[in-house]
């Protein structure tokens, strides 16, 4: 990839100076860049940086004097990491996927790839599956029975995508991923101690044998536009409605979904997060890494948990919460705070029963 | 899919009424459903939505009258999570695994499928494999050397089984389903200060290099029948025994089992749970989505633990546990009610503290 | 496989007596060895169990009476759990990748394999990727364009290693593990709920529109030597400068690290931990099973974390650390008392609220 200082500041709608149309091949950090790539200094406490690395053009903060750096170019950016989204999309080579069909894929005849689709080997793409232009699908994906994929889908190696779902336009799915494996939801015939505890509270009358049977999937899964999941993340199906993530929406590497969660738009579940089932998250929620969500309750629009916050009640709309249980994030800094101090205030206490039993002896 | 209505009823053994040879196509929510399909309501709370969808059967609660909701047939079900799992597998079209075996497959000369098998693309079966009648068995799955899996086995997309791996009968695994990766388990030249730390709870005498032997995995791992493991989810092998998994258990998506461990008869385990190594959890366990179990502990028959429950110290059967670190239900509630009213207990001590030394000064 | 009594000596560099000729094809635990088997019995309390299994062979402890046990021969070792890595690597028989290259793998003419490598059915090799001497590749590996990979690597099967990855020698991933997927780095165009609570620590302004553009990992994946990678774990590329895991390291199954991660040597990531983008975790560190660090936090060389446990902030070196979030052991030990006895604490407020405003009364 080779572009010059130009062509950077057309990608990320920036205002240029110097010598534009100076090649660079990539990007790196101000100390470690090369004549040959452009230095990333977007703030001035890079500025000294500059100096160390040997760069001849930087993506610079507003207002820096390029000249004096000793750079022959340079492109001025306000939001730096919104500016990092540019530049690493022009510059990202991608993974590689040869463009045609491999011959190796097994496609069946019915199905319908759209203009432009790259393919790798061993592919397993399904009946009467449609998948829209512009698709890259990388090698070991399958693709069951009915799918339908939208435009510019790009699948990493190895992806599952199950019998029946239906995914937008703009699906980027990293290696592993699965779409559309079966709910998990089991029945015993009797009543279980699960759903006695939950009825009770906590006690158990009699224990009982208890064998399960499976509750199939028949709801599958509905995906939005511009969505993302992360690899080895797991979606399940619902069982009679479809699960659902919203337009925009994106999943990090190794996050369940269960079946029958509904995802609103544009939220970012991080790292491990696990949804059970039949929950609702709405719009642009954001959660941590490692967050938990119980099954059945609902998680409101805008709603901002912490790493690891364990959410098993439903949580109004725009709150910020944090710790397991979930609680806004004041309350649980406030309990932290009284936590660390519990010691001391158990000495207190201890005192005061001295001081007031020695009170009451003088009576 | 298409059934009678006089179908659905034998499949659930539930009772019919009204012209049970309607035809139904799947089912749906009450009010989403349309004439060819058949509508769970299954308690009170539904006869409203009835009226707005229009479904001409109806699952329905013992004693509904369903003429008066313009139905023309009914099923009448007593525990309607029960009826789900036979409807929903009445309907269930399956992941389309076509029948017979794909040319691509790759199946040792000296592996015995037995009769009925559906093998899909890309399939590598290894020498001395042993697999029952029935089985389905998805895409790009692999199975190793030596590896034997009982009758009518559903082994998913992309599913791992390694060499050796004993399975049961009525075997599930869905996609991308490791069986037999091998055991973390690793051992410094001189003491570790994992070890130290076990040994002296806490302090650490000096800080040494180490360097990691690995100790490799003999043991194999055996599975009952009608054990179920959900996508990406790992089960490590034996070191010298194998780990095992009862009759009857299921496994969520990206559960982790340890090497050693043994899980005994239908047990739940929920989504990301994680069991260290040679840990034992006794039979019809339900440890909820996020729960952690550390190495060497025994968790008793019949025990369940709420969500993100981390167990570090052995339970008793029967127990009903929650939190981190596990504590029984009632201390848990407790516990966190005192929790909330922490900094109101510490103003309150604060306030005695200044009534007593007030009292004292008058003394 | 098949070894003499002296074979097991001389991979153990332990001292044997007795008939050393003899020939073993296993190990078992001592009540379960065949006369086939050597037994384990390493430490005195096992020397009952010998007596009821049937092995005329033993690993014992020093200075054990192997004739008075009825053994024929026995090797006595000083470090159990070491010499377990030795036996168990003398038994492995590996995962039974068959010596050379499978007709069906699909390898780049650009692609360079060192000498003796084992390549499964259904791998795909990309251009320009060079592997060293000794690897044996399982079944539907996929290993991106340009990535390189020392001698002697062991890539189970399924195993996912994207373009541009650099790895040591000796280096092992177990099925599923994803080496290279996307960074999960997203910007919305204007600042972010997420961004405005960390500013203000909680407290959101208004809430706007967000949507996310992806920040591209042009990073790539940088690992040691003598590194390990469990089963379905995720290693996410970097975005300008590479993730990198350093020698000796070892992940266990389902592990998550982020983009721009550094882990540095020897240490154990046990299963289901997640490193979140940019943190930097030292040396010889151990993080049990589930254990979260934050994105952009330090955690210090030689710190042991407990399972379960959240790191949010910065850790120095040599500490050991427990519970959410994450505090010195001690601290937890203490916190987690005061908790147990806080009702109780309560209760004693209350009583002293009582007492002193009876003795207020009396003023």
């Amino acid at each position: 990839m080779k572009l010059t200082v130009a062509d950077i500041a057309a990608a990320l709608s920036a205002r240029a100076e110097g010598d534009t149309t100076l090649y660079v091949t990539g990007a790196a950090e101000p100390q470690a860049a090369g004549p040959d790539e452009i230095a990333l200094a977007m703030s001035p406490k890079y500025a000294e940086a500059l100096g160390s690395g040997r760069a001849r053009a930087a993506l610079l903060w507003e207002g820096a004097d390029w000249r004096a750096m000793g750079l022959d170019a340079a492109v001025f950016v306000a939001r730096p990491r919104l500016a990092m989204a540019g530049l690493t999309r022009a510059f990202d080579p991608g993974p590689g996927i040869a463009p045609g069909i491999h011959p190796s894929a097994v496609i069946d005849a019915s199905a319908v790839l759209g203009p432009g689709a790259a393919v790798g080997p061993f592919v397993v793409i399904g009946p009467g599956v449609e998948i829209g232009s512009g698709a890259r699908i990388g090698p070991h994906v399958s693709i069951g029975p009915g799918a339908r994929i939208g435009t510019d889908a790009l699948l990493h190696a190895g992806v599952r995508v199950a019998h029946g779902a239906t995914i937008g336009d703009r699906f980027i799915a990293q290696p592993g991923a699965v779409v559309g494996s079966d709910g998990f939801s089991f029945v015993t015939e009797q009543k279980s101690g699960v759903e006695e505890i939950r009825e009770t509270l906590g006690s158990r009358d009699q224990i009982r044998d208890q064998s399960w049977h499976r509750i199939h999937s028949l709801g599958g899964v509905e995906i939005g536009d511009d969505v993302e999941i992360g690899a080895n993340a797991t979606i399940d199906r619902g069982t009679i409605r479809a699960t659902r993530i919203g337009r925009g929406t994106k999943l990090d590497n190794l996050v369940h979904v269960g079946h029958n969660v509904e995802v609103g738009e544009d939220c970012l579940l991080c790292g491990q997060v696990g949804i059970a089932g039949s929950a609702r998250i709405g719009s642009r929620v954001v959660l941590g890494g490692q967050c938990g969500v119980s099954d059945n309750i609902f998680v409101g629009d805008d709603v901002i948990a912490g790493g690891a916050t364990k959410i098993f009640t439903n949580v109004p709309a725009g709150r910020v919460v944090l710790g397991s249980p979930a609680v806004k994030m004041e309350t649980h800094v406030e309990i932290q705070k009284a936590l660390r101090r519990l010691p001391r205030l158990a000495a207190a206490v201890a005192a005061l029963q001295k001081a007031v039993s020695k009170d009451g002896a003088k009576d």
